[in-house]
């Protein structure tokens, strides 16, 4: 219903203009959102107007455009999402107030790790990961934990390449990373120095919901630095977590 | 375009199945979605079906319907929403530590106060907020400080009423909240007990982007305690953040 010319459905439209936002561009021109969009500038500036109707994107005075509020609360409020990251959130901040490094909470989306949360520290080292946003399965320590875990379809596929480089450490070679993997669902955990960026090393475990793996919770700690108090802390962190999951309804895709 | 027999846009009734979701209500089936957003059965399902296919919902084994990771991470990776709580977050993780109380950033959305932050503590007081959560603008110590620096237009809309009682102390005199209003923008702050909670007093700030009132940063105390250790807590964790924004950058609607 309501396709364009190319088929598209009207919502497939919505997702493309609303997706033209990020981190480093919260303010655009109706103008320019269509561009981005690959939209024709008449369907674009009709869309970005009913969705400003509804409260899902909001002009400024100038008529630029940017996300709405309300889309926020939409996208929000029921999401398990949420609900996850609120049983997680307090345990994250002890892990933080103990390392004073990036404690990082990251799911499965679409083949890549999405990141849910993330408390940082002015003192820790650089990190590029934010709220909101990806990194590859097979580069950051996160996704390693969670391709662990994963379907075993899901697995094949990211094994099955390419497998880019992202830091000097990358795990590139698809023999290294199925044992990688196998090696992560019998420890419990992974450290994984220089796979995202020389100066770091990423530590995650997993985060279970009813026995299965929902989450994985990381920390950023400079290369140098010991990996065995932060998995301490992380291995609290993630019992603690699971504690208040079981005590609220289930997550896990049932 | 795509407008409904009643003239609806198509967007409009996403909305209307988004809106079904909601804090206590995680997972539903297409039938109680189409039932509680007033669509027929069959535009909900191919509603559904489309949104299921963007991944802005998500079907489980039983074929139940929530709310898909892809829409949460449309809805915050670009937003003014996530910024601001970025900024505040570390000074809210701050105020939460020293007072051990329920700490929340609030903003104004649509004649309500929505909840964009709020940190816990085991032992605080009852506090019936949650993230993406609202309150009444006139009830709440958040939504009292958003409302004093609101555009008078929709002050006068909200105080001519109905001020509806939520606690046994909420101001529901329209000469009381006129005068009450014009107190906070002259102080600086709100302290209102039992205006929600008989148990318990809201302290409320604003917080300021390029002088522009943008948000109220709240704890919620237990009705006894003390006030004043948590306004200094509030308004240096205002502080901290507003010159976190000055850092980053404009959040205000220019």
């Amino acid at each position: 219903m309501a396709n364009s010319a190319s088929g598209e459905s009207m919502i497939a439209r919505v997702v493309r203009v609303i997706d033209t936002f990020g981190v480093d561009r919260t303010v655009q021109t109706a103008s320019e959102i269509g561009r981005r969009a690959g939209l024709p500038s008449s369907t674009a500036h009709r869309i970005i107007d009913e969705l400003v109707d509804e409260g899902l994107l909001e002009r400024d005075l100038e008529h630029r455009v940017r996300l709405g509020t309300r889309l926020w609360e939409l996208a929000l409020r029921g999401s398990t999402a949420l609900r996850l990251r609120q049983a997680a959130l307090p345990h994250m901040e002890s892990v933080q107030a103990e390392l004073r490094e990036h404690t990082q909470l990251a799911v499965l989306e679409r083949d890549e790790a999405l990141f849910l949360e993330r408390l940082s520290h002015p003192d820790a080292v650089s990190n590029i990961t934010r709220v909101a946003g990806r990194l590859p399965l097979h580069a950051s320590s996160s996704g390693l934990v969670l391709l662990a875990h994963a379907d075993p379809a899901l697995r094949e596929r990211v094994l099955e390449g390419p497998l880019r480089a992202v830091g000097p450490n990358t795990i590139t070679d698809p023999a290294v990373l199925r044992r990688a993997l196998a090696e992560i669902r019998r420890s419990g955990f992974v450290s994984a120095p220089g796979s995202i960026e020389a100066v770091s090393t990423g530590v995650a475990v997993p985060l279970r919901d009813r026995g299965e793996v929902v989450a994985a919770l990381s920390v950023v700690l400079p290369r140098e630095a010991p990996v065995e108090p932060a998995l301490v802390a992380l291995r609290d962190a993630a019992a603690r977590s699971e504690a208040d999951l079981r005590d609220d309804a289930p997550l896990t895709r049932q």
